[in-house]
């Protein structure tokens, strides 16, 4: 089935609060058959209100509205949409109490304001969803013009709600409905236009599946996503599609979901029984603090140096001194030092390194703001590799530090359940 | 003026993405005294981009779309919106070749895939808004519908585009709108409520200005606001609030704006003369990844070691071995040892110090997960301090490192100019 989100709150149109509720939402519809086909947020005006959820029933006769459920004069929602369906604001006595008996449990001083009375009113017809998270319940409206579902704003009342009320309900509508199931890979190293020239003559064969590009600075994410179909066909529709998008992405794909690089390397590192250092000049500490942001880095991380000043290139890592001097210290020579530098230092089988310009300062002709050289060691054998890297400082040293992950990925051997990922 | 934004990409209706552009927009446009009254994200298809827009359009006739402008076959809000105007598609000559020079520059293997080029196509009537960030140009398209600004939905695209194309071209467009602007005060180490016990009585005397508390891990923003008012009142209301609250929250307020509380940590060691190391154990890297994002960090922050086994600690840092066999690695002492020994291996003035157990595993009874040591050392001085940080391995961590810097911004003596702050 489809269905429409509409999130309200003046607060979402100045930009102050960024709107998590709608992708909790569409997550969780998704996992019952339900599909979100446009989501839209609109101020606490009843005008706008009643405007978007009534255009909205109109088109798909089921409409999610989040917010406008609290107590102050600014929560308009239970108000506008009685007024849409053209039924009276009815008091829930028994709720009331409920509000009230809460209201002395929190040890709250003196009695419940009026304004909280609100909360327990709504439109005749509609069915109370129990919220013991919070004083607002959620609300069930059921009319001619279709069905609309009120929840309120704040994000852990209306996860609560979502779980426990409306999915289980909508699954009880609609038994047989399908589900909408995703399979992310992730690829790096590879632009998108690059990708897509790869992928493109594939992408009618991976049907039922669609397939999208979500780039961001660490590469390029390739969804597949099967819409509203039984759960068995959902996953062999996922895993035949996969497969054939793992067979052109190929090494450049390294990891499903929501998997991190860092912990794709300490996974390869700890297979091949190998400890990890890293010696980093423009990262500044961004490769070490990947690879530690992983829980049990220690059992394969033993530390690292970050080499900022050339002095301490040399007195911390060894680069001779005369080889920064005539190659510069964003060179093969240097970053192919650090890296066997950090492997002597730590006594690790296998370092990261590297060295570059971040900007905004510092670019010449030859070497450019973005020019950066990167080596992965593993035992004697090393591959250092200079790159470009668009963007401002903070891209630079952000893809920087994902592709030195990715070159020490590379240099490891796979794990051979993994083997061409 | 009244707008509404229209947020493009399959992947904001599957959840699986939060949107972030609607909210950079509101705040950019809330500047120049363009309102955002309504935003709907629609999947990638033609017909509901063009029903959304054109609905929008009439309206308000001003609607700015992100989204949909990338290389690939489900990028497609370039065709839907000229589809609307019931212009042709044109291709910007100029426009291709520089595509292909960046993709040569990059140095990219081979000749631009044949996607690219529709990253080069513009309605007719479009003006081109270049996009030095990446490889999809913003659009302008003006007619009897409205206008239509189109921007690339990467974020960083996004918001150089919002502030060097749209907003200057808004604010030529109305002069002399009142404006929405807002003053923030960056505090940390002090708990939200802690500092509504100190900001409460305040309030009231804030007015026009209005006051929002905007948590996050790394402290609480204060953020004053004036809305819609002739500029220069604006400026004089918030002038005004922002020294009343500066007088309560004193040295809690690290800075203003956007401001890192790393760059004031590199500008009062560079005002000191001071050069700084780090030492990090659980923070693995982050505090330098956070000195060296600055840039002109090199002029001050010589290096760091990060110190992640213990054997390393005594190694690289001079920590005895014996302390931590009897303090344990997580120990005043241990934290004392490890700041001396980075100001003694860099040669600095200055060092911080980091060493706790971030988990999710490791804590004990007596120290649990969440346990940090921390110290900031400025020649023979030393100031170390142990906190017991809330919530999982990314917050522990984030948090430390944000307290390792106040720390030592604190040791630090005060520039003459900000004393108090």
């Amino acid at each position: 089935m489809d269905l429409e989100v509409v999130t309200i709150g003046t607060e979402l149109l100045l930009g102050h609060t960024i709107d998590t509720n709608a992708a909790y939402l569409a997550r969780a519809l998704a996992a019952v058959g339900a599909r979100v086909t446009r989501k839209t947020s609109v101020p606490d005006t009843p005008a706008a209100i009643r405007d978007v959820v009534g255009s909205a029933l109109a088109r798909t006769g089921f409409v999610v509205t989040t917010g406008g459920l609290g107590p102050t004069r600014d929560d308009l929602t239970r108000q506008a949409i009685a007024e849409l369906y053209g039924v009276p604001l009815l008091l829930d006595e028994p709720y009331l109490e409920r509000l009230q008996a809460r209201w002395r449990r929190l040890g709250r001083p003196g009695s419940m304001p009026e304004a909280n009375r609100t909360q327990a009113q709504y439109p005749a017809g509609a069915t109370v969803l129990a919220n013991p998270r919070g004083s607002a319940p959620g609300l069930w409206l059921e009319g001619v013009l279709g069905v609309v579902v009120m929840l309120p704003g704040v994000p852990h009342e209306l996860q609560g709600l979502t779980d426990e009320a409306l999915v289980p309900r909508l699954a009880q509508r609609a038994p047989d409905a399908g589900v909408t199931r995703s399979v992310t890979l992730r690829t790096t190293g590879i632009p998108e236009s690059q990708l897509a020239d790869l992928v493109g003559p594939l992408e009618e064969t991976l049907a039922p599946a669609t397939l999208a590009y979500l780039p961001t600075f660490d590469g390029v994410d390739l969804r597949l996503t099967a819409w509203q179909m039984p759960a068995g066909e959902a996953a062999v529709a996922l895993a035949r599609a996969r497969d054939r998008l793992l067979a052109v992405v190929a090494d450049r794909c390294y990891g499903e979901g929501g998997t991190d690089l860092a912990t794709v390397v300490l996974e390869r590192a700890r297979a091949a029984g190998a400890r990890l250092a890293v010696a980093e000049s423009c990262t500044g500490g961004l490769v070490a603090a990947r690879l530690t942001a992983i829980p049990g880095a220690s059992a394969v991380f033993a530390g690292g140096v970050v080499a900022y000043e050339n002095a301490v290139k040399v007195s911390e890592l060894g680069v001779p001194e005369r080889t920064i001097q005539t190659e510069g210290a964003v060179s093969e020579a240097v970053v192919r030092a650090m890296a066997a530098g950090a492997q002597r230092r730590f006594g690790a089988d296998a370092a990261i390194a590297v060295t570059g310009i971040a900007g905004p300062e510092g670019g010449t002709a030859e070497k450019p703001v973005g020019t950066v050289w990167l080596c992965a060691a593993w035992g004697a054998s090393q591959q250092a590799v200079r790159i470009g890297f668009p963007g401002d400082r903070a891209e630079v040293r952000g893809r920087a530090a994902q592709t030195a992950l990715d070159l020490m990925r590379r240099i490891l051997p796979a794990p051979p359940a993994a083997a061409g990922r």
